[in-house]
C-alpha cells in the first residue's frame, strides 16, 4: 500500500466527506424503526406484473441489442418516445434536445463536470437537494444559498446576488433550481416565479439547471408550465427521471436542452460510463410505448396523495404548537420546521431511540442553517406507519419544549 | 441561451475533444461493412435462454429489492459471490475489498476523479485502452506513456521514467496496466514482469491500476497471477467487468483494493450515480449464484479460439509482406503494424471504401505514435465475415504497397 494516501487524492477528493446523513441512514435499518428519512418511493408503486410480458419478450425478440453496448445518448427508441411525450405536454423539442443519464445523479455530475472549476460560483436554494449539493461540492464548486419564500427562489435576493457577483466579475456557472415539489421543502414554484427569474438568467447570461423528478407526481391543482417550455430558449436544462414514477433499480434519467450543451455532455459521458445500461432502456421503451407508464403515474398519485393527506392530518392532531409544516401538492417530501431553540441533529438521535427517524434539514442548506428543521417522507412507508411515525416524533418533539 | 458557452465550461470540459474514433465509427454503422472496430462481445456469447427463468424468478420474489434504489458499494450478494469467486482462484479478500461499479469505465471515471487534479502525472502503456485515456484526459492528466514489448511493459524504461519524476518532485499518481491480452495489443503480461513493476511501484510508492476485462477468456495456456495477488499488500488496484463475459447491456463491473481507497471511491461515486442499477445487478447474482458463469465462460472461450484461429489463418493467407500482427491467448482483439510509410488513417478511408472497418491503432497512444498500426476485433463477426474482412483489408493494405 502507498505509504500516504491522503497525499495522492485529488483536491476534490480531500474536500468530498463521507456524508453524515449516509451514515444517520445507517441507524434507521433497524426495522422496528419507522423511517421518515429516505426519499424512496413506495415498493407498491413498481409495476411488477406488467413487467413480466415486457421482459420476456425483450429476450425473446431484442436480447442482441439490449445485452449489447449501447449509444452514449441513450437507446433511440427511449429518446423518441420521451420526446413525444414532451411534445404532447406541449413542449417544443426533437430529438438532439434529450438524452439518456443513468438516472438524474449522473445528469447532475455530468453537468458539474462540464461546467464547474474548482472555486467557480453556483446558485443553489435553501433548502436545495442534498445529492446535487454533494456532486457541486464534489467539482469544488462555491455555492451560493438563496431563500426560498412560499413561492420558491426569493427574486430579490437572487438578483441582489447575480448583480453583486457580477460586479466582482464572478458569473455563476449556473442556478440550480427544483421548481415543483421541492426536495426537501415539498414548494411549488409560481408561474410568475419561474418567468421572474428566467428574466434574471437572461438579463445575467447564467444558465438555469431545472431539477424536475417529481413533476407528474401531482395530486390536485393544475401544472406549471416547465421552466424549459417558458424559456424555450435554450437557458435552461431540465433533467427527468424514470426513479420516481416507474423504478429507480433501473437508474434511467434524461436532460432536455440546448444540442451544443447536450453535445458535451455526451462527450463526458463517454468517459464516465460509455452508456446507460441498454437493457433497462429498452424496458422503459417498451413500457413508455405500450402506454402503461400514464397509468402507473395515476396510480403512484392516488396513493401518495392519500398518504400525505393522513401525514398531514396526523401532524395537526399529534404535533405541539410551536411545529410548522409545508403542504405540498406534489412529490414526496413535506419540511418540518420546530421552535429555533431545537436543535434538529441532537432530536434526531432521541427520535431513533423512539423508533422513528427523518433528515435533519440543516443537510440540505450550503450555508448550514436549518438546524430546527426536519425532511418528512411521506411514500415510503404505509399510512399506518406514517401515523404511528408521526405520533412517536411529535413525543419526541414534546419533550424538547 | 448563453452568450458564450465555451466561456462558461470547466477548464477539463474545454479540454475534452469529441472523440475521433467515435465519428469514424459512425461511418462503418454501414451493415454492408464488415467491423473489425468495435470492442463488442458477439451476441452469440450473451446466455439469452438462462436468463428468461432469472428474470422471472427476480420479478416475482425480490421485486422490491431489485426496483427500488440500492447500496451504493452495490448488492451485497452480488459482492460476496464475487468475492467467494476470486478467493477460489485463489486470492485472499474480503467483502470490503470489493465495491460494484457501472461497468469498468465508471471505475476508472471514479479513481480519475480522487486522484487526477489538473496536470499529474500518470504512466500509461503505449498503446492503452482508449476509454481509459479518455477518463484520465477528462480531469486534465499529463499521461506519459511507456511503451510495451512481448512481455508488457518496458520496465526499463518504467524505471527510467519513475526515476526522472521522482527528481522532478512529480509523482505519478498510478501506473494504469492492462496485464491480460492488453486492450489493443492482444499482449499478455508474464509473471517476471508483473513482479518486477510491483517491485517499482513499491520502490516508487505508487499506485497500480490493473485494469482486467479480458483475464478470464483464456484460450490456452496457463493463466498468470494478477498484480492484485502477487502483490496482496494494497498497491494494487484491480478492476473488472461483466462486459466481455456475461452481457455489457447490464454495466456491471467491480473494484478489488484497499479499503481505505474503495471507501473514498464510494464516495465519489455516491454523487456519480447514487448506485449501479440493483435491477441488473440481481440478474447478475442469481446469474453466478446458479453457477451459470462458468459455463458461459467456457462457452465464449470456445467460440472466440474459433475465431481467432480463423483470424490468424486468414492473415497468414492474405496480408502481403511487411505486415505484422500480434498472436493473442485470449481476449477480443490483435494488433497490426504495416509498414511505416503507410498512414493507418489515411488507410482508413480507403477500407470504408471497401467495406471493412478497424480502430487506427494512435487512437491508442497517448503521445501520437501508432500511426502505422490499427486494433482488429475477432470477437464479435462471423468466422466467414472475419475471413472476409481480412481479404478486404489485405487488398486495401496492398494497395499501399
Amino acid at each position: 500500500m502507498i505509504s500516504d494516501l491522503n497525499q495522492v487524492l485529488s483536491t476534490n477528493a480531500r474536500g468530498m466527506k463521507k456524508s453524515e446523513i449516509r451514515e444517520l441512514l445507517k441507524l434507521t435499518q433497524d426495522p422496528d424503526i419507522i423511517s421518515f428519512a429516505g426519499g424512496l418511493p413506495s415498493p407498491e408503486s413498481f409495476p411488477v406484473k406488467e413487467l413480466y410480458d415486457i421482459l420476456c419478450d425483450i429476450m425473446k425478440n431484442e436480447a442482441q441489442v439490449a445485452l449489447q453496448y449501447g449509444a452514449t445518448e441513450g437507446d433511440t427508441l427511449l429518446r423518441t418516445l420521451l420526446v413525444e411525450r414532451y411534445n404532447k405536454m406541449g413542449m417544443n423539442i426533437s430529438l438532439k434536445n434529450l438524452i439518456i443519464t443513468t438516472a438524474s445523479q449522473q445528469a447532475l455530475d455530468l453537468i458539474s463536470k462540464i461546467f464547474i472549476d474548482r472555486g467557480d460560483k453556483i446558485i443553489v436554494g435553501l433548502p436545495s437537494y442534498l445529492g446535487a449539493l454533494g456532486a457541486f461540492n464534489s467539482y469544488g464548486a462555491d455555492m451560493i444559498g438563496i431563500p426560498l419564500d412560499e413561492h420558491g427562489m426569493n427574486v430579490t435576493e437572487l438578483e441582489k446576488t447575480l448583480s453583486k457577483l457580477k460586479s466582482e466579475n464572478k458569473k455563476p456557472k449556473f442556478i440550480y433550481i427544483i421548481p415543483d415539489f421541492q426536495n426537501p421543502s415539498g414548494i411549488t414554484m409560481s408561474k410568475k416565479r419561474r418567468l421572474e427569474i428566467i428574466d434574471l438568467a437572461k438579463k445575467y447570461d447564467v444558465l438555469i439547471i431545472e431539477d424536475s423528478p417529481y413533476r407528474e407526481l401531482r395530486f390536485e391543482g393544475e401544472p406549471v408550465d416547465t421552466m424549459y417550455q417558458l424559456d424555450n430558449s435554450g437557458q435552461v436544462l431540465m433533467l427527468g427521471t424514470f426513479s420516481k414514477i416507474f423504478a429507480p433499480g433501473f437508474r434511467i434519467g434524461w436532460v432536455v436542452g440546448n444540442e451544443d450543451i447536450l453535445d458535451k455532455i455526451v462527450v463526458a459521458k463517454q468517459s464516465t460510463d460509455l452508456c446507460t445500461p441498454p437493457y433497462t432502456q429498452r424496458i422503459a421503451a417498451r413500457y413508455v410505448g405500450q402506454g402503461l407508464l400514464d397509468n402507473n403515474i395515476k396510480k403512484i398519485i392516488n396513493l401518495y396523495r392519500d398518504k400525505r393527506d393522513a401525514m398531514l392530518e396526523a401532524f395537526k392532531q399529534y404535533m405541539p404548537e410551536g411545529v410548522t409544516w409545508t403542504e405540498p401538492e406534489g412529490g414526496l417530501f413535506l419540511f418540518l420546521t420546530v421552535p429555533e431553540h431545537i436543535d434538529a441533529s441532537k432530536l434526531f438521535m432521541d427520535a431513533i431511540k423512539e423508533k422513528v427517524a427523518f433528515v435533519v434539514g440543516s443537510s440540505f442548506y450550503c450555508n448550514g442553517q436549518g438546524k430546527n428543521t426536519m425532511r418528512i417522507n411521506f411514500s415510503y412507508s404505509s399510512i399506518e406507519m406514517n401515523i404511528e411515525g408521526v405520533k412517536r416524533l411529535a413525543k419526541v418533539i414534546k419533550s424538547y419544549l
